[in-house]
């Protein structure tokens, strides 16, 4: 404790990697708790499972590439 | 933002499709906010993820073909 | 089983019984399972904690009526 | 309703069924519910998907082996 | 990590106090992880920001006493 | 979407304002998605509602003051 919990499409290990240590940096400085107390879990969620404006990613993507 | 999310069993993408639109609709209508404002994620879980009372989904299935 | 976790800003209660009834009857239709099995959770958020775009909604709405 | 849901590694079904129950039973009696409401959500991250003091669980584990 | 996330109804501090530690306890079995690492995160949700089968708790309650 | 969500223990506004702008340029980055797309949202928890090794973080806090 914290926690964050990042929720967004794939993402290959050297970003999360990176990701996850500058989140844990920015939220240790601005609690004031050791960074070994934060918990950094990424979701990675494909594209059929995601909606923004109710519109499907998946049928988003395949309307760009019409 | 605001942000849905729906934990349920495995749905093929029709379902999907349709759910995230009828629930991004609702959610425009009741925050007053325009949908292109709404994301919904759908979290798919296998039966052996999940209990209910107690039970896990993939043993309360086995005991109903018994 | 299954969950709704709806997180948007606060909402007065006849927009919450609405959204919560028409959320649960599309994914009731979406699944196939009896409108009885779902439960729909509403956080709602306080606009000093929420950002969007890296800046939190009490700042931008401060910035609109400057 | 009340829902409970657990991040953590992979895990053995054997394991799932038995911490399933008795967290819905622990909870079952805190709240004074019956345990037939509680539905409890098993979710499994991988060690790249998950930090702790800012490494992912995939390098200090590798860390370890060296 | 491992995070449990509890989301029920308001309870009093003595029921979280006993119900955190058996569900650490029971969560640190499962894992084979030490109970040091797991942490239980308690939310409280008011009765009108919840419902079952599509009405909110605050009803229901309204609905048993009339 | 992508979305952060940060529970920690309650933080001042200047602190989440910070942390805020920092995680969402720290995922922008990584995720190769405008900043504008992400939301933070963050939970405050009452040290009542969070147990670390099983112990609520309320009698941790009155343990250490003995």
């Amino acid at each position: 404790m914290p926690n964050i919990v990042v929720d967004g499409p794939p993402l290959d290990v050297d970003k999360k990697r990176v990701m996850a240590k500058e989140m844990t940096d920015s939220a240790a400085k601005a609690y004031g708790i050791p960074a070994a107390a934060f918990v950094v879990v990424i979701k990675e969620n494909p594209p059929e499972n995601v909606s923004v404006g109710g519109c499907l990613l998946c049928d988003a993507r395949a309307d760009l590439t019409d």
